[in-house]
């Protein structure tokens, strides 16, 4: 399984009037981690848009388990489940404590820009860094 | 059923680099159109708080099926699905041709701020509220 | 001098853990504002788009004298200040009650987009659209 | 003088459809950064709260001179420039490359959140922590 641990800090603008992460910032937790688990493989949203693809997130599912609080330092697993067609992910989100706070999942279609349809494979340098990183 | 109707305007901040709303601002469009539908109510998140219940997201997902674009009017579909344990509504959010852009779920827990335990039923000036609006 | 009105709704989600709006959500609202002017002038971020031109802000300021919670409904006055060589608009914000909340003003230039050369006039069609609407 | 550097990186959802960090964002930056700081102080918003003071920003102001895109890793120089009555901040942001994006400047006043009054000094903790930290 292909795993990768991205830490961050809840910040004071994450935080709503019930003193604990409003839950609309975990779309941006994720996202960022998922951008440094992309990053750190050597191919991101920029490698994508050079090959003319963007990712559009299709789906999105949270489990909203523990509340999180302004400075707490998060630690999200992003687990990469599918990269054939769609880009599927999934998610936990855990504090210091290794208390669960939140789990989800996001998936997303590989659509070409200048046709603006969805493609059924990702681009070829895509499995050639997952290959290079993972597999040998 | 139990419906109700948003109407709202996609700002310039709201759209992404891809010219389209980013996937995460949804979860602010839901929030505005729920909050739009209990202040219609007559019974909003401020009376929930003067009983000291809050009502945190305990799950939601999101289906997007296509995009919405800046300045578009958005039209949100808000049905109460469940609210006798939980709050359940389930949205469908349409650009001004009637196009399905986003479809979506969320669940709301009824939260006791000062024991901190999770209620099972919502306040009883709730349930007067959806009689007095709904069923007279 | 030119002058618009624009009405707006504090949202769950613009209050920060002192119950009372985060201080960053302002520039949303000024933004909104702006372009609601901009929208009712007949000249909005689109028609300059169409030829070619972006308005990136390039200062900004202001001075929170009150503050606004959940629910409240402001009331952003616009004032456009200077639109020759760069476009400037003045903001008074204000609650129910007409409580002074928030000052602020903003300047943006006008890009070619094309050359990534600043402008040192405005599109012609947005003079004219001054002018059909205000000066008529 | 009191500095203070944070880093950070730009994340796909700060970027508008410009392609570059949306304005309103910059305010995010600057508070991860002001707090960086105060955490490194050791006298945090946490700290500020358990004396029951708050402190809102009552002014600010931007000057945009560069755009920042998506993946730029950005350094804040946070600069502490009163602490006397009011809490003041100067910042200048630069990309890797050390272009200048953008000036900012805070304030904040702090107040007693039990009798929401504003205090005309800050609570002694912290004048300790900037003796501790900088002073020795």
């Amino acid at each position: 399984m292909i795993e990768f641990s991205y830490k961050m800090r809840v910040e004071f603008y994450d935080v709503d009037s019930m003193n604990v992460v409003w839950h609309g910032n975990y779309v941006k937790f994720l996202e960022a981690a998922r951008c440094a688990f992309l990053r750190d493989l050597g191919y991101d949203y920029n490698d994508f848009a050079r090959q003319n693809y963007a990712l559009p997130i299709i789906k999105m599912e949270f489990k909203f388990i523990a509340p999180a609080f302004f400075g707490d330092e998060l630690d999200i697993k992003v687990r990469l489940k599918e990269y054939l067609t769609t880009l599927k992910f999934e998610y936990e989100i855990r504090d210091k404590n290794k208390n669960l706070i939140t789990k989800a999942a996001t998936a997303q279609a590989c659509v070409d820009m200048q046709t603006r349809t969805t493609m059924f494979e990702l681009p070829s340098g895509f499995y050639k860094a997952i290959k290079d990183r993972y597999e040998s």
